[in-house]
């Protein structure tokens, strides 16, 4: 293990931790609020730290896939440690644990609160919150790859393989930095589009710019009580739209951006997803029509809920819990769906989702003629054994993970259909689920011992798993090959 | 598809069910029950089908793997409709789907009942129902294998295939009648065993040999209505032992008969299994200590849930629907863990979780060290690359079915905890699951739609997924190859 180097690494996110806690600190500026000098003490230590781990470069420079994993998995504890200082230093979230469980939320898009007033905190307070769901939306480490001049590419593809979410990773075009630069600018221009419409319809700035922060991410934090419930319709239709949006694999956009849009359209994970969302909007629609005085609500609030669930951000209008069993059920299906790779929605992605379809169609086959040879597609392409072989390695480890942090979190003896939701929420992270972690509830009555289960499967739900397991495992920290 | 052949099978499948029921005749003729007379009804009906079916032998011989999946999966069906017959004819049970719900669980070896009184069914239709365990923890196909002079060699693996658990079969000896044959005399044996050991502890002889059949075949019906909870703890501790030993894989008992002790003990399978048993046991033992006056009959109690659960039997001496959440969780993942390939019991299989697990570990491997080949071992031997697929298809398969079973069931409005027991419990072939399907209720509240959904998990729990997802393919049914 290089540990120099990881130690160069690390000292570089936090130096982009320090740039990143300006924008709360303008915040804090503008609307004079005193909880600002605590972005500044942090930005200092983050700074201070940050440059004494970079003062120096490393000398060897050998990088294998382990320091990779182990770097984006560290990256993203020490983002979440130093990130949650603020809180914890203003005392607006007086416990360490909540602060980081918190933050950790923000980071990995999940969007599960501790807080029980969240209208209690200060207005940069809030927006560092939903910052955190942009930044960890398409990757704290693409940022850094597409803008700052680390080493040249050696490493780079190892990195970005283990925090892009999705069964493989297509790179748009042969260089990293300039995937990374592509995919990011897509990510801030959508963003800005969905800045401009809540404007127009009308929102505060500071509620747009909140929102627009977690809908980009498909994260969840919101700036009030209710969640999205006293918006108008306008405002929430525009949040579903752009939640459904940001979902989509972001290969798509890029197809359309270099005009190839019959490219575009035929991405088979995009139509999946999209059929995903229609047939559960209706479905749910019909299931809750006599809830609502029309049906037209009755299927934009399922439009909403499907969208907020699907894209895992975790949004609500409602309070779902509520909803007929078959409604909550299909809700609870989508938080395993997830949103398509590539996109910044987590869950399990519908590509892998396909994969597995296809899978046991072909087993099917295989048993009727045990002689045929079938090759499984996706997109047009030949799924490699290798891909196949490494999603069926993520479902796995999945269950395995989601079995443990079950039997975990059992302990603090809440009901099954809150331990179970709450798992898939923060694995998946989605934010909600139902019974205690419904909408309308938050994760402050866990145990410290839970929430730190919590906090580990929200790493793991974003990174996809292996990044976290690999920093836990002895063999990582072995001596030599 | 060779419907002449099927026509064939099927005919024999009556006739051996014909002499099936003479069982509860005799017990009916014994305790001189009325109601005897409806099994000599549905005696004479299957005898004069199966005599009509098998009159005349197929020309056609061929018979390829499709064949044999549907001849398994129709003989499942046509077994269970025939067998529903005397409780719908004596009106014991009113409603047919009830009765075809009951004798399904029975065969399928789950155990979930829809009777709100046991007690109340005559002596000769509890034999019965006790009875269908026992036929159907081996395998009625795997029966007529060992003892009718059916067409030679040909077909018979792709039968036994079809309706053996687990894995991969391994046949005993070369020749699969054999095989067949030894199980069954295995089978008998441990049976035998029961029943003496019941018999000794001061137990009625009726009610020995329901119990000893139900644990037999790792089913769960009772002739009481609190189960087991009324025997003696003699009687409860004879019962836990036999139904882990009906849940080990009959290849050790084998070893041991050949006189292959070291290899019988080193069993990978057998051993993780009991692992896991004495694990749970002593985890909940402690979690349950402050409901019994003595640690020892925690302990006591503990035992012998995981051992109804982990074998997918399914008796009750407790309500542990009342424990805490730690146990029932414990409770609820060994559901899906399931007992050894190779036995009675039902679920995905221990060397099921045994392949998951060691794939996580490969892949972990893989991605530390990409250049590195590493093989998959169970039980000493290399994992071929055709058992990993199919038991990762079978684990996609599982998700699937359980995803779609999940919504159906929702549309009766249940709560989540009870419709997610519910089907883990009729498709691990369990029997109780939690709240509204806990140890102490039954399925009669459940609208008959979700009752067809759950014998089909039953159905498809027992036979392993993929003979019932044939038989519903259209592929199958397409002529030519």
């Amino acid at each position: 293990m290089n540990i120099a180097i990881i130690r160069y690494f690390l000292g570089w996110i936090l130096n982009v931790e320090a740039v990143l806690m300006t924008l709360p600190l303008i915040t804090a500026l503008v609307y004079g609020e005193q909880s600002g000098i605590y972005f500044l003490i942090t930005l200092a230590i983050c700074g201070g730290l940050g440059f004494l781990a970079t003062f120096r470069k490393p000398k060897k420079t050998v990088f294998y896939a382990k320091e990779g994993f182990v770097c984006v998995a560290l990256s993203w504890i020490v983002l979440s440690i130093f990130g949650a200082l603020p809180f914890y230093l203003s005392q607006e979230i007086p416990c360490f644990e909540d602060a980081l469980f918190e933050v950790i939320s923000g980071f990995t898009t999940t969007g599960s609160s501790i807080l029980t007033d969240v209208e209690a905190l200060s207005r940069c307070m809030l927006l560092w919150r939903s910052f955190t769901h942009w930044v960890g939306g398409m990757g704290v480490i693409v940022f850094m790859l597409a803008v700052l001049p680390l080493a040249g590419g050696g490493y780079n593809m190892h990195i970005m393989r283990a925090e892009s979410p999705g069964p493989s990773v297509g790179k748009l075009v042969p260089k990293v930095r300039q995937t990374a630069k592509i995919l990011y600018l897509l990510y801030f221009g959508i963003t800005l589009a969905q800045i401009l419409c809540l404007l127009l319809s009308g929102m505060p700035i500071f509620h747009t710019l909140c929102l627009s922060f977690g809908t980009a991410g498909t994260g969840g934090f919101g700036v009030l009580n209710d969640s999205i419930a006293s918006y108008t319709y306008l405002q929430q239709a525009i949040i579903t739209v752009f939640m459904i949006l940001f979902g989509v694999n972001f290969n798509v956009y890029y197809l359309f951006l270099i005009r190839k849009p019959k490219d575009a359209l035929c991405c088979e994970e995009a139509r999946a997803y999209l059929g995903i969302i229609l047939a559960s909007t209706l479905l749910i629609g019909w299931n809750i029509r006599h809830l609502f005085p029309s049906l037209g609500l009755a299927f934009h609030h399922a439009a909403f809920q499907v969208g907020t669930i699907i894209t895992t951000t975790g949004f609500a209008t409602m309070d779902f819990d509520q909803w007929p069993e078959l409604s909550k059920t299909i809700l609870v299906l989508l938080m395993f769906c997830g949103a398509c790779a590539g996109s910044t929605g987590g869950g399990m992605k519908v590509s892998r989702i396909l994969i597995a379809v296809k899978q046991v169609k072909k087993e099917l086959g295989n048993l009727l003629h045990p002689q045929s040879i079938k090759i499984l597609r996706l997109e047009g392409k030949k799924l490699e054994h290798n891909v196949i072989r490494s999603a069926n390695g993520y479902f796995l480890a999945y269950a395995l993970i989601f079995t443990a942090s079950l039997l975990l979190v059992s302990l603090d003896n809440f009901d099954f259909t809150t331990n179970f939701t709450a798992v898939a929420a923060t694995f998946n992270n989605i934010g909600p689920g139902l019974a205690k972690v419904g909408p309308t509830c938050n994760w402050s009555e866990f145990s410290p011992f839970s929430k730190y289960i919590f906090m580990f499967d929200m790493l793991a739900g974003r990174l996809e798993i292996f990044p976290m397991l690999l920093l836990f495992s002895p063999g990582t920290w072995k001596k030599g090959f």
